[in-house]
């Protein structure tokens, strides 16, 4: 999930100007990140970042533990964040408690003013005069602001983006280009939601009558907490009466389907290509991930994790670690699929046996 | 799939205003409904709609079979649409020959309201000249119609969709915010597509060349009956040369992916996340379950079902019910999932066996 | 993948003109395929193409290879183009080395009539007067471009597309509806996206902190080769810091999910619904079919094949053919899943051999 010395490798034969341009001292790194103490040149400029492997001398990079220290030694990084001094490596150091986290706050900043643009409401976005607009709010061109809508400060709406009836964005919100949030929805302080993204469609819901299928109009509401984030493409539908809920601080990959009628807990991780049924529970710090699913009116644990692409039919205890598909507890899991592999030669094992009785 | 007491646990800590406002007397509700013996109070006003276990004394709730006449009696709705009286219920009731169905028309009669928007093709929508469209259409901001389009009566099309060249769009049609539907594609009459599907890529078709991958274009059409309903960001591909074809009534989750030149019967339902290969045909009134998916050119028979996450590999006779990656029997899938359970139990004993001989 | 005469079995019901319009002689279709030696009347009018078991007497079809030569001769096509010359056919016949080849760039000029458009910027997109656009470029409707960006001549790009800062598109390019690309971007010469896709979302990058997830925030890129053509709704996410990559010619479908980092060679093949994680890097020429998918972190060898829905947990040699999940060289997973449907009957075998003993 994070950047590792390895994600670089094999890239070096492609020539782009580098995006990640930070031109700032060590003095000034030092003060972005809050804290830490300087090894080195304190007026080294840092020009742009880099992942250790690739770093050049006009570089900054950083090191996550003792363990990429031979790696730092080896490296040409003009500047590294680090846990601790790292006797042998050239270049200057910002000695910090979390280089992990020290460093992503340069990466924050880095991503806030490549990607800044002037609040205001562009002339080509359609906003309702019934919409409540907050303070310092960008609304892109394109945009759409739907009748009664609330718009908290500092928010972002990014081009041809869709906000429908009566909908409440909070503060310091980012919506991506082209993301669709219906009517009724109440969204957090600070959600981000990646380009494309629909929010509010309507569940699945039909009831068979005489061989066809009649749809069961879905009139609830979708309620997410502050702090979420949305990867691009994914799909929340509105609950078929109540609310399809998804706690504080969850976090939701690309392409991932949350059916209605879903509560989704707190701090949650639904990783990328995640399919949630209707009707699921997931509690507080459950982990599904990338392509887990689940059958629907199940409960996930709080806590509990399902392993990449398992699928459970059933609920899973707080806590559980599940795999495969349908879902199991992970050690048998892994000896059935052990078991699997000698499958064929068992079954000549026990053919055998059955001729020599 | 559809709205039961258990939807709604462990929400009530959610406040928000009640989106499902409904404001109607008993007879309102029964004259919307067209059926029903009201008992109690006729006169009383129905404030907003709620599931069983919610429903507050000004909600109207529903109560689907005698399966929930207990929880009926001890919940505190203020009225509730039954299909027979229920003793020591105390509030209102609306006595209906099928709750369920009376219920999904105010659900109908809700989103209708809460939706509801004037006709009229909003001037920041583009819609070029030669474009056909019918009575009381609804085109909003951003919308682009191109060359030769038909739109029928009563349709409704939300902000930033687009309708490609020469495609045509039946009568009292919904699509939902940024669909994308691209040329030469036919929509029947009440076609609903929701946020951000896109008919009419071109489907996935190369040549092998020298090592290299020569596009095949893709040049046929998309053909979509009357009474389709399709989820969120599905993709349904256009046919190499002929039709893909989507038969009436058949209903859609989000995600779904159908590729080129499949043949999609009546009826059918295709829950969330399924995948259809190409040149795939599906009989009526099949039912593939979430994330359920086909390998192409294979035939899945009339009323076959196939079970959540199954994929079927080769043709499925009409009728059949299979389960399982590659799709088995459901029956023996399930006896196979049981005895893998025992495998690594199984393998030992095979050892001590061989062992003793 | 491709086109065969199964494709539009049991259509013929559904009655829509032609779509796929040519009016074009023997020589005319011989002149656009560049070779061929007509065999019949070489002023015969082909009205349209159609697949073979289809086409009618004013219709031009193709014969694959002698698979196809007795369908040949019982089809109703008023033009044939074919490998060799066919005894027993009435039609006219076009002799080419490679009719598959040939009659692929008869559809390519047909697509490219029906979507013909005339270059210019529509008037209601919004480029920003720092972005460099080439010669006979299309941008349309609402289409949204921002600073810096670069378009290379001939591009077209669609209705409420999306470019984000910075990015660069090469020529002869095509973006369709509702595509998002965001910043710092660049995407090679003749690359294709369809409609919806989403380019540049950020990576699902969090650390974990005292129980709750910090954002790593994505500041790398993607580099796009020319030849590249994506799907609908494929989402690839930009890396945290350096690139995300896809190889020159490299063909990605519908649904498609490459997650953060990744490293995509050249002439691979990721068919619709496949979802790559994090840092994996996949060698030319390597084949993920239909929903096939990888943990992160690993390696998918040069030629590599993973088979439809098969999920890859560690490294794939190049040049295997892997099945299954976990994906297992492809002969053993055979006999494994054979095997399988036996199980419940050697647990039963298995214990009477014990009772025995």
């Amino acid at each position: 999930m994070y950047l590792t010395a390895r994600d670089s490798r094999e890239r070096k034969d492609i020539e782009v100007e580098s995006m990640a341009e930070l031109k700032m001292t060590m003095v000034g790194v030092r003060d972005l990140v809050g804290e830490g103490e300087i090894l080195g040149d304190a007026g080294f400029i840092c020009e742009s970042v880099a992942v250790l492997d690739r770093a050049g001398p006009d570089q900054l990079s950083f090191v996550k533990d003792k363990g990429y220290f031979d790696a730092a030694r080896g490296c040409s990084a003009g500047a590294l964040v680090v846990p601790e001094s790292i006797d042998g490596f050239a270049g200057n150091q910002l000695v910090v408690e979390n280089p992990h986290a020290s460093f992503g706050l340069v990466l924050a900043w880095i991503a806030r003013e490549r990607r800044r643009q002037p609040a205001g409401i562009h002339p080509s976005a359609v906003v309702d005069e019934s919409a409540v607009i907050g303070e310092e709010v960008t609304i892109g061109a394109g945009v759409v602001v739907r009748e009664g809508v609330r718009i908290g400060d500092r928010s972002v709406i990014y081009a041809n983006a869709y906000i429908g009836q009566r909908t409440r964005v909070g503060q310091d919100a980012i919506l991506y280009p082209n993301v669709v949030v219906m009517e009724d929805i109440t969204l957090g302080d600070r959600v981000v939601i990646h380009g494309g993204t629909v929010l509010g469609a309507e569940g699945y819901g039909y009831v068979q009558h005489e061989g066809r299928h009649i749809k069961v109009p879905q009139v609830g509401q979708i309620v997410i907490g502050d702090d979420v984030e949305i990867g691009a493409l994914a799909t929340i539908d509105r609950a078929t009466i109540g609310q399809t809920t998804i706690g504080r601080g969850t976090k939701i990959g690309d392409l991932v389907h949350i059916a209605h009628n879903c509560t989704i807990g707190e701090d949650v991780l639904l990783l990328p290509s995640v399919a949630v049924s209707g009707s699921v529970t997931i509690g507080n710090h459950a982990v599904l991930a990338g392509r887990a699913g689940t059958s629907d009116n199940i409960t996930i644990g709080e806590g509990a994790m399902l392993g990449g692409t398992s699928v459970a039919f059933k609920d899973v205890a707080a806590g559980a670690s599940m795999w495969g598909s349908p879902a199991r507890d992970k050690a048998l899991q892994m000896r059935i699929e052990a078991a699997l592999s000698r499958l064929p030669e068992m079954q000549r094992e026990l053919r055998e046996l059955r001729k020599k009785l």
